[in-house]
C-alpha cells in the first residue's frame, strides 16, 4: 500500500471527537470511574478523567438530576478545612432486566441493579416452545420481570443461544428453531425500552469480566450446557471475530473416529463435553465416573493448549454444571494445558469455575445494557 | 463487584482528553486519514475527522511546515468554482530505519519511507556474534543505514528474536545470548533517535497488517525460521497477552512421543516445522519431499484448528522459506483446518504466504516507528 492508494478502511476513533458526542462520552468517563472505583469527590473525578472541574461539576449536576448518582457526604478521614462531598453511583436508581435463554428446559431472568446485584428473579418453562411461541415466551418472561420493579428500567439484555448479529437478530438457534429472528427489535417494540441481545457465551464472558473479579489479561469463558461454546474478552474488549463467530470451540474435531455431532461432523469436542453427554457417560453402569471425567478433561486440555499458547490467556473459566466440571475434569484440563505449553504461556494462567455460578449469563446480559446505555462496563 | 468496592483497574481512554494531548491526537487523525486513504482537501479532512475546518487548516499548516505533508494541486475532476487544493502525505520527507534480527546468519535492515517503500538496504553477517558483540553489530548496521539517507530520520524500529518487553528490553533471546538486554535504550543513546523494539513475529504481523493488504477481521502471521512463533492483530490491535507472551505456538506439544525440543520438552510443533528441520527432512535420501511437507502441514492444521475456531480469524499468513511453506505444506494445513472446524469458523478464512516476502519484519519494524511517532498504522 502506498499512501496514494485508498484501501477502504475506516478511520478509527474519529466519531468520539464530534461535538455532539463529547458530552455523552465525558459522562461515561465519570460513570465508569464511579462504577469501577467507588465514590469520589468532584476534584477526584476531575483528576481521574482529565476533564476540567467546571465540566465535572456540570455533568455531576446533570447526573444528580437524573438520579444515576447521589451525594454521600464527606469521607471520615477528611479533617482539615471544608471536607469535600463524595458522589457515588446510585445503584438502585434504575434497574435492568437480564434474560438467559441458553438452557434447554427453561428461560430464566432477573431484575438487576446498576451494581450487578440481583434484586428479583423469575423463570418460565420452555415446554417445547419454538419459533414465534418461543419469542412470545421471552416477552412474557420480560413482562413479569418489568412488573417486579418500581424503578425506571434502563433496558433489557438477553443472552441467547446460537449466532446473534450486532443488531440483536438471532441468525440461527436450532434449539428454539429461530432463523433470522429479530429478537431485539421485537422486544424493543413491545416494551419501548433499549434492548441488547448477544450469544450466551459472549454475555457470560462479559458478566465474568465485569462482575467476576477478573482482570484485563485475557479471559475465556467456556459454557458447557446443551452445547459447548466460548466467549473471549481480550485487552478489555469482547472478541467478535471476522464473521461474528468467535468462540465456536465446541465444534473442533478432537476424535475423527468419534461420535456423530449435532453439526453433522464426527468427533467434535461437544460430543464428549456437553452436559447431557457427561451426565450419560458418568451414569453408565460399571463406569468409574471420576476417570471418565478426567479423560474428557484431558481432551479439553488438548484443544485448549494451542489457544492458551496463542493468546497467553490470564483466565479460563468453566461455566456449567459444577458437579461435572469442578474436580477431575477441570484438574485434568488444567494439567494437560500445562504439559502441552511453555511455562511462559501457562504460569500466569488460572483455570477455574465461575464465581457467579448460574447467574453469569443473566448478569452478562445486564452488562450489555450498562455498556450500551451508560458506557460503563 | 459493587460500585463501592475499588478493584484497582485503570480508567480507559481518559488520557486522550487531556488538553495537552488533544493537538497531537488531532494531528494523528489527519495523518492517519492521509496515510490510509490518500490525498484529500482540507474540507475532506474536516469531514472525515470531525474536527472544525479552522482546526484542520491550522494543523495542516503546521504539518506543511514540518514537511510531513505537501500540497498537490486540485483533483482533475474539479470543474466548478475554485478547485480545492489537495494535501497528501510527503512519503520521502522523512525516512525510517527498520532492522530484522531474526535470521540466524545475518542481520538485515533497510531505509524505508513513510509509505513503507524500501529505498535502501544493508546487511551484516552475524558470524557467531553474541551478547555485547551482537549489540555492537546492531549499532553498526543501524549506523550504515542512517548514513545511506539524506532525509531526517524519524526513528529506528527493530524486530528481534525472543521475548521483548514494552520498553524494548530483550528479556531472553537464546540465539544472541541476550538476557535483559536494553536494546532500545542502547540504540536511543547511540543515535539520539526514538527507538522501538518488538518480537519479530509481532513486527511481522504489524507489517502484514499495515502494508500487506490485510483487513481488520483477525490476522495471524506464523513465522517459520530457526524457531516457530506467531503474532496476532485482532480488532486492529496487536495482541500482547497476559505476560506479553502471546504467539508462542511453536512450543505446543503435537507429538508427546516425538523429538526433544530446544525448550527441553518433547514433540513441540517447532520440532517438525522449523526451517532447518524441514530442510533436513526433505533432503533425506529416499524421502518423498511433498508428502513429508504435507504431513507437517496436517500437524500444523491440527494445532491451528482450535485457534481458528476460537478467534474466527480472517487470515493466516505463513512467513518464511516459500519453497518449503508454499505448496503441499500450506495446502494440507488449510485443508485440515477446514476439516476440523465448523464452516462458519473457516469459510471466511484465507490461508496464504506473505505478500511482503522476507521484508515483512523490516517493514513491520517501520510500523512501530510510524505508530509511536506519528500515531499512524
Ligand atoms: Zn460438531
Ligand atoms: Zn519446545
Amino acid at each position: 500500500m502506498t499512501p496514494h492508494t485508498p484501501v477502504g478502511r475506516p478511520l478509527r476513533p474519529q466519531g468520539k471527537l464530534l461535538q455532539e458526542d463529547a458530552r455523552r462520552h465525558h459522562r461515561s468517563l465519570l460513570l465508569q470511574q464511579l462504577f469501577r472505583e467507588g465514590p469520589a469527590s468532584r476534584a477526584d473525578l476531575a483528576r481521574a478523567s482529565g476533564l476540567t472541574r467546571v465540566t465535572v461539576s456540570d455533568l455531576v449536576g446533570e447526573m444528580l438530576a437524573d438520579g444515576f448518582v447521589s451525594e454521600l457526604g464527606a469521607p471520615a478521614e477528611s479533617r482539615v478545612g471544608k471536607p469535600p462531598t463524595l458522589v457515588g453511583l446510585a445503584a438502585d436508581s434504575h434497574h435492568i432486566i437480564g434474560l438467559d435463554l441458553s438452557e434447554t428446559d427453561r428461560m430464566s431472568g432477573a431484575v438487576v441493579n446498576l451494581a450487578g446485584t440481583v434484586v428479583a428473579r423469575h423463570e418460565v418453562h420452555v415446554d417445547g416452545a419454538v419459533g414465534e411461541q418461543a419469542v412470545e415466551l421471552v416477552q412474557r418472561l420480560a413482562a413479569e420481570l418489568v412488573a417486579m420493579t418500581d424503578r425506571p428500567v434502563l433496558g433489557i439484555g438477553v443472552g441467547s443461544p446460537g449466532v446473534v448479529d450486532t443488531l440483536g437478530t438471532v441468525i440461527d438457534a436450532p434449539n428454539l428453531a429461530w432463523t433470522d429472528t429479530p429478537l431485539a427489535a421485537r422486544l424493543a417494540e413491545a416494551f419501548e425500552l433499549p434492548v441488547f441481545v448477544a450469544n450466551d457465551a459472549n454475555t457470560a464472558v462479559l458478566g465474568e469480566h465485569t462482575f467476576g473479579e477478573s482482570g484485563d489479561g485475557g479471559l475465556m469463558v467456556l459454557r458447557v450446557g446443551t452445547g459447548v461454546g466460548a466467549g473471549f474478552v481480550l485487552g478489555g474488549s469482547l472478541l467478535h471475530g471476522h464473521l461474528g463467530a468467535a468462540g465456536e470451540i465446541g465444534h473442533v474435531v478432537v476424535d475423527p473416529s468419534g461420535e456423530t455431532c449435532a453439526c453433522g461432523r464426527t468427533g467434535c469436542l461437544e460430543t464428549l463435553l456437553s452436559a447431557p453427554t457427561l451426565r450419560r457417560s458418568v451414569a453408565e453402569p460399571g463406569v468409574d465416573g471420576p476417570s471418565v471425567l478426567a479423560d474428557v478433561g484431558t481432551r479439553l486440555g488438548e484443544v485448549l493448549a494451542p489457544v492458551v499458547a496463542a493468546l497467553n490467556l490470564h483466565e479460563i473459566v468453566l461455566s456449567g454444571p459444577a458437579e461435572l466440571l469442578d474436580g477431575p475434569l477441570l484438574d485434568a484440563a488444567d494439567r494437560t494445558i500445562r504439559e502441552r505449553t511453555m511455562p511462559i504461556s501457562s504460569t500466569g494462567l488460572a483455570v477455574r469455575t465461575s464465581k457467579l455460578g448460574e447467574d453469569v449469563v443473566v448478569v452478562g446480559a445486564v452488562v450489555l445494557v450498562l455498556a450500551g446505555e451508560l458506557g460503563v462496563s
